[in-house]
Parts: C-alpha cells; structure tokens; sequence
C-alpha cells in the first residue's frame, strides 16, 4: 500500500465528526486522492444490521454491556475483511467516522468495562492494523449534547447522561496523550471556519 | 443455588436435538422440577435478533467468521446475563439447546478460527458458569443432514458440506472425551424411543 492512508475521526456526540469528514474527504479529493468515506458501527450492509440493533433507543430490552461490546466488534470484523483492508490494498484512502479508540472510550470509560478485554478483541479483529492519523474533535459533553439534541431524535449512546460523556472524553484525551504520534486533537468548540483551518494544517502535514 | 441445574444439549443438524429438548422438560416437570427452556444463538429478545442475522441463509453479504464468533458471544452475553443466571439463581432448572460447546464445534472446528480466541472470549462473557451436565447427540452428517433437510428450508449453516459436519462433530467428540464428568454421549442414530431410554438413565443418575 504505498500511497493509501487509513484516517479516523473520533469525538462525542455534537463534536461535528460528519461535517469534518465532509470537509476532509472534499479537501482529500481536490488533492487527487481516491477517497473511501466509512463509518463504525456499521460501514458494511450486514455491519449497518448491527449497528442498528446497537444504537436503538428502543431496544427490547436492556443490552449488557458485554453485548454491547462484542457487537461492536463484530461489525468492526466484518467491517475491517470487507471494506477497510480491501480498500486499503487497493491503494485507496480510507476515512472512517469512529474506530478502535471508540470502543476504549465508550464500553471501557462510559460502560467501565476492563481495556483488557478491547485489547484482546482488537488483537483479534484488527490485527496490527493502525490508522495512520486520528483527528479527535475534542468538545465539552455539555456543549455537544446541546449540539445533538437540537438535531433530533437520540440513539441508545445519546440518551446517556453528561457523567458518561465525561469519561468518554477522559478517555480520548488519554488516548490521544498517549499516543502523540497517531493523534491530532482539535478544538471543537471554536468557530467552525477554525477547526477547517485546523483540519488543513493537519492533512497538510500527512 | 441448592438445587438448581444447568443442562445443555448438543449435536449437529438432524440429530433430534428439538425432541430430546422437550423429552427431558416433561421428564424433569414429572419429576417437580421447574424448568425454563431456551436456546443458542437466542433465548432472550436481542439475542434472537442477533440469532436472525447469524443464521439467515439470505445474509446480504458474506459473513466473515471473526464475526460470526462475535455475533455469537454477544448474544450469549445478554442470554447469560438476562436469562440463564437469573433463572438458576431463582432455583430453577436450565436446559439450553446449545451452548459455549457449540461455538467450539461449529466456529473453531467448522470455521477453522483457533480455539484461543473461545477460550478467551468463554472467559469474557460466561466466566465460571459450566453446564452440570451436557448431552451430546452423537450422529453421522450424512444421516442427519438427510434429516433436517427433510424438515424444510435451511439457514445459513446447514447449507454447509458434509465435510464441515465432519469437523463440528469432530470437536464435539474431542470435547466430551476431555470432559467425561461433565457429558454424556448418546448414540442418536437408535430408534428414537431407544433414545429417550438412555435419556432417562442419564437424567436419573442427576
């Protein structure tokens, strides 16, 4: 793959993932790139069924936080053998909306599972597989809930309290302190035109 | 849990899993037993939405086995934590048509993927839970392939070739030859009421 990139976007709810891989994808693309846009959960058609049983609010009953979890990552597996690494050999771009550092975030930091066991099934489903660049749109809950809730009606993760989305971002933040060299944090809670020109700088720099 | 039981009951397609299932319950009910009765993949809501997707045999696209594991152990999870567990903590008796067995048998042994990966994700999800007793149905594939395509239209699994019969009965005999305390091996090519004699014996000696 010597051309290919695998980019993904991460941030809470109403930190304005959509509208920056909008912004990426254009950007990429007047620069000649072959771009993939993608997302998780979800992203292939049997990974879409997944992601709609895992997202609805109006769920049967309560979803244990280890289905959850393993869900999760049984779409990422047919996610990652059908679309991502196909695309990638092919010397496409991939940019997808969520990944790995998700599952850390939301089932280890929101749900207070133990990273043992994401580590174990990343191991298992993504291999050695890293995205070469995550842009973390870094945002206040409070801020990004107002954002999401005036956007319409909530998923299971939306209808969380701001307690949740607090360890959430926790987690991110550590994520992405720990691992400078993969992460670019921007600021999500300036002017849009701002993270654009953040956004820029960092693509530039790939 | 003083008197509470967990029984599973094992086999491949056509091997009369279905009768031996409701054989047992009126048994075990005959005897003052209260029984719940339930099923892998399924048994609660979620989880048998999950068992649609698993097994329909119009899947929209192909179902890789990493995720076919998962989808698995996520609905064992919720079956474990919304179902099995409360039940035997009520004092009731559990039998389940298929278990943690079945996974080894059908994705490990069928699939080919490493038993490590069970291993790790039985610890994950169904932690120290061991059924009290299993009953492996024991059959030829081609005699119960012959079978269960009698019965009408197949899903996903039983559209499979003998040969991957083979190795899901394979690993069941493995199984039961390492664990002779907790299985009981039926030969289920007898007569059916030769069968359900030699249910009663293993039943009787709970």
């Amino acid at each position: 793959m010597p051309s290919s990139k695998f980019i993904t976007i991460e941030g809470i709810e109403g930190a304005g993932k959509s509208t920056a891989v909008k912004f990426i994808h254009d950007y990429l693309q007047s620069k000649g790139k072959s771009v993939v846009v993608t997302r998780e959960p979800g992203g292939t058609p049997v990974a879409e069924e997944i992601r709609q049983l895992v997202l609805n609010p109006d769920a049967k009953e309560i979803i244990d936080p280890k289905a959850e979890l393993l869900l999760m990552f049984a779409g990422r597996a047919q996610h990652v053998a059908r679309v991502i690494l196909p695309e990638l050999s092919a010397g496409k771009w991939v940019l997808c909306d969520r990944f790995v550092d998700a599952t850390y975030a939301y089932q280890c930091g929101g749900r207070g599972l133990d990273a043992k066991w994401v580590k174990m099934l990343e191991e298992l489903v993504v291999g050695s597989l890293r995205p070469d660049l995550t842009i973390l749109l870094d945002l206040d809950p409070e801020v990004g809930l107002a954002r999401s809730r005036r956007r319409g009606p909530q998923d299971r993760f939306e209808k969380e309290k701001v307690a949740f989305f607090e360890r959430v971002r926790q987690v991110y933040l550590e994520r992405a302190d720990h691992e400078k060299q993969r992460f670019r944090v921007i600021d999500a809670a300036q002017p849009l035109g701002a993270v654009q020109e953040n956004l820029k700088r960092v693509l530039e720099s790939l």
